[in-house]
């Protein structure tokens, strides 16, 4: 696996919290344990649904040690290293190099936002001092752009920059750089962050994904991915559009990743408070966010219907289209403010 | 066709002007003729391709009636039908109503940007007094959002209004319209005006698009969405990558529509200039252009080399190199800047 | 006047409709006879206010001309003139001309988002083939923008670009281009647009401003002009932080301008109803708005207070602190959406 | 000063690096003597200036220790306390305050971009639980927005938050929030960070700055601010028309804060390298920008000019003319792209 290209569905790992709002652990094994078994091809810790910047440094580590001595090497970890600066960084990569984990993702810098120059000099300076395999991350939506010559750059001067995550959800942006890149480094991987695409970006020809849903309903993002790669594109959209609806119910209608945390409570484990501090009012949104969540789960069968049951007879399709009708108001809204 | 959804390609007619800059007759109605012998499904007068704005009342009346005359019914019309309100939008779906033309396309009200409850009750007042069917053209990077929960409103509520053109290139949000409306209208039309993402569309559920290129190449986006269609997936994604680079060079290194405009010349037709006043420095920039889009057109068949041949051996693909770099700086400034 | 520079307060003109939603001629007159009474210095119809998109070429002539004709000179007129292309616009410049007007303003292309080379040679060519003066108008959030560079080679260029109107209320940018013009052109002309910012920009070297509230309280307006003026800041500043709250609540409590032709409706003419649909939610969303508009202008003795009487004691107080932080919630969420 | 109202220009603090990147602990010693001998009221590290997120969580601590211990008293310091999650803050604010810091500036969070409802609750978390007085830091382009409402509830809720510093330079916002806060919480202070609005700032209400430009100039941001407080208009707004061009020279032509490092440099510093890595295209283009900053510090009579002298006769403004320009025409890109 450490020489061939980068491929198939990681888990970006959420992160269980005790009542202290310390981490986890034992919980965060059992949950590691939970994906695999469901099939997923590799974990990421540290990414964005990770919540790695609202951890310290030290536990930033704590948690992708635990994770890798959990995995035993049964799948391949992506490891988000960004630090506060290169220095820093190249630091982290050695740790999760001496793990053992495959690769590390590095999130272009963020708050300050920073021109293509300088995002290249940080790549470039990072990509020529690591130990360890670099994944690109590019999240334009918090973290300084990481344009398409950028990346072709980065991929001829650096043999140790092996992939990219974008999760943009922009298509041809995806081509473009599919285009510039793959000519000249047929090894290096393209991933998706944004599951609502999964099925297209595929079909374009990305390798795979970062998805958050699949830390949720993992048998599923699965599915997805194998009907899609063995073109039984009928049966791949249908699951692409429940997806879209379980995905835009988990990313909009709470603050990210709280919608993700609660989808994973009722899958069974404990995932505990988050570290964003909640009104009381988020707090019994999030109950009523629970709920539909529970009805949409129980239509694939993951979990039994909430007590007091879901609306009606054809429940999930009548729930669903009012469910559909705020969700869908609110992601025109965050559109429209520039946030997807 | 009047009963059956909108289907297929429409092509976003450009508008010949002759030496004083007005209509020119003979060339538009040769160029309709070349359009529909190369197999586009519809034309598409009055889009923003076709510089709508720029155009007085009567010239845009003027213009559908040419092409409805020289198209003589071999394929549907959609003409674009936007005026300065609602009274004169209703009256221009009149006169297109008589023309015989297939259905109007009404972009949403833009300078103000204007919000949901404007927008919807925008299109009621349209869709409840015309005696035309209606085409949604949704292009949020100029014009007031239409987002899901209106046109599915819309869809409900009015059956005059029968299809959606959406220009944002955006394919989630392209699965949240078709899951909204589909299922209560399954006469309802989806159609995409992005050519960059026409193949991923197709596949996850759209009717067919009113792209730009198939005014330059119409055999190859024809051919596209052919081969989408018959699930020739393979040599599909290898059209659809070429129709990137095209699109990309057309739309971006020159304002729009002049990349197109120069790009029709070259298969043979006098588009004059355009109603955009260009500066020297334009100008001269549009003859580069013209050179890299005969290259391209070139390796198609479409045109032979320009005097002094194309750049080296494999030509193109090194040419391609280059080209694709700067087009792809000047893709991700302008998305930065928010245009696409 | 002709010769001197352009200055004070212009009001960008609304324009009261007949039942049929037809220019109300009479009420027109009068309202122009009203603001010229309360000392606005000068008047400007055809501007955004006076939703100059929303009439026909026709009817933006007439609308000049009646105002033209009936200010017969007492004070200049600055008359909007965009139209669909360099010819139309050349052609209305030269029929203000004719009528008297003191010069035209011209919003930058729009719909289209134009860069700064096509900006500058569509004023050139403009500037350069109109017989009467020219107000530059950027409004970046409707229009293409008029960038810096842009308005200082015009203003070097073309001696018949005499002003701009800048609506962006952004103070350093406004410092830039007087920076950028003052010392070549002294009798160009820098108008504020932001009624919100006017104070301040008077303070920052700007001559005046096409500020929309003074359609509605061209006393209060007019006064604020002339202390800050006569640098009695202390009462000015009370003025300006007023404007703001009743600026803030006509403008993002309805779509524009109807907040605007609401409050103009309670000084005592009947604007009729705007060319804007509007549900039936919207209709009774403007009477409640209609209702604390008239609170605020009872406060200021401008009329009597609604039927029922405002909120208690202190009134205006008490209701301004909630409207206050619902306005306030309102300008976040716009300012969030890049609208203003 | 422990109990008034945080008053005047708040320096950011840049912190030097000696030849290993670290912290130069005698340079920066220097600086803070040379800073308050200048007569700026206070100092601010560990701002967006200060580059607080590329340092690790210890060195932040110790750029606030070693600028306490030099002060020792001589005039407050504002200290930037924001860490990875509410609990490592507080800790923060704790330490901070056993230094004897005046107060805390909370900026925040970022990356992920919240709503209203997280942003107040995270203050108010913080602002129940610090011993130290909080200052709120807004800065949208890098954070998410602290929007009006939230910034009156926490002042009406925590005793704690005394103060807002807002770099949106957005005078009519800074308006709606003194409207909102300053009846019921007099003591609270209104502080703007766009040191190119300064001088309107003050006149509409503000109590001070903490600006950049005060680091590199501090003698003319404090007579800016003296001539305005003292009503000296004329010189104020000269002073303020210099600066503008001063700070946009430093903001828009290197990355953010490298214009102000190098300025600082000249003033008799040595910064050494900023923690951003560079190209070599930056580095060179940084010495050029350096060359144009010296001639304008000369022309000042901070510095003498470099070698080869400044462009000819009324250097300045010849030169000026060419900059202004130039930093003009990045001024709109940078506003294009949504990010001034």
């Amino acid at each position: 696996m450490a020489s061939g290209r980068l491929q198939g569905i990681f888990t970006p790992n959420l992160v269980p919290h005790d009542a202290n709002g310390n981490i986890n652990e034992p919980e965060l094994r059992r949950y590691v344990d939970w994906l695999i078994d469901r099939g997923v091809h590799g974990l990421y810790p540290n990414g964005s649904t990770g919540e790695f910047t609202r951890f310290t440094v030290e536990e930033r580590r704590r948690i992708v040690a635990i994770i890798a001595d959990q995995t035993a090497g049964r799948v391949p970890i992506l490891a988000g290293a960004a630090e506060a600066n290169v220095k820093e960084t190249i630091a982290a990569c050695e740790y999760y190099h001496e793990l053992g984990v495959r690769a590390v993702a590095i999130v272009a810098p963020f708050y300050y936002k920073l021109g293509p120059d300088s995002v290249l000099q940080y790549f470039r300076d990072i990509g020529n001092n690591t130990p360890i395999d670099v994944t690109l991350y590019n999240i334009p939506m918090f973290a300084s752009p990481i344009d398409v010559p950028t990346v072709q750059r980065l991929s001829e001067e650096c043999e140790k920059i092996v992939a990219i995550k974008d999760s943009s959800g922009d298509i041809p942006h995806m081509i473009r750089m599919i285009q510039a890149v793959r000519p000249n480094r047929p090894d290096f991987s393209f991933l998706t962050g944004w599951d609502a695409a999964l099925m297209p970006m595929l079909l374009v020809g990305c390798d795979g994904g970062t998805n958050a849903s699949s830390g949720v309903v993992p048998e599923l993002t699965r599915k997805l991915y194998d009907l899609t790669l063995s073109g039984q594109l009928d049966e791949a959209r249908r699951i692409q559009y429940d997806l879209v609806t379980l995905f835009d119910t988990m990313i909009f209608q709470a603050e990210f990743p709280n919608g993700f945390r609660k989808a994973v409570d009722l899958r069974g484990f404990n995932m505990g408070t988050g570290r964003l501090p909640q009104s009381d009012n988020q707090r019994s949104n999030l109950e009523l966010l629970s709920r539909t969540l529970q009805c949409m789960l129980a239509t694939h069968g993951f979990t039994g219907e909430p007590v007091g049951g879901c609306p009606v007879g054809e429940a999930s399709a009548v729930d669903n289209a009012e469910v559909t009708r705020i969700v869908q108001t609110v992601v025109a809204e965050l559109k429209r403010r520039g946030i997807t």
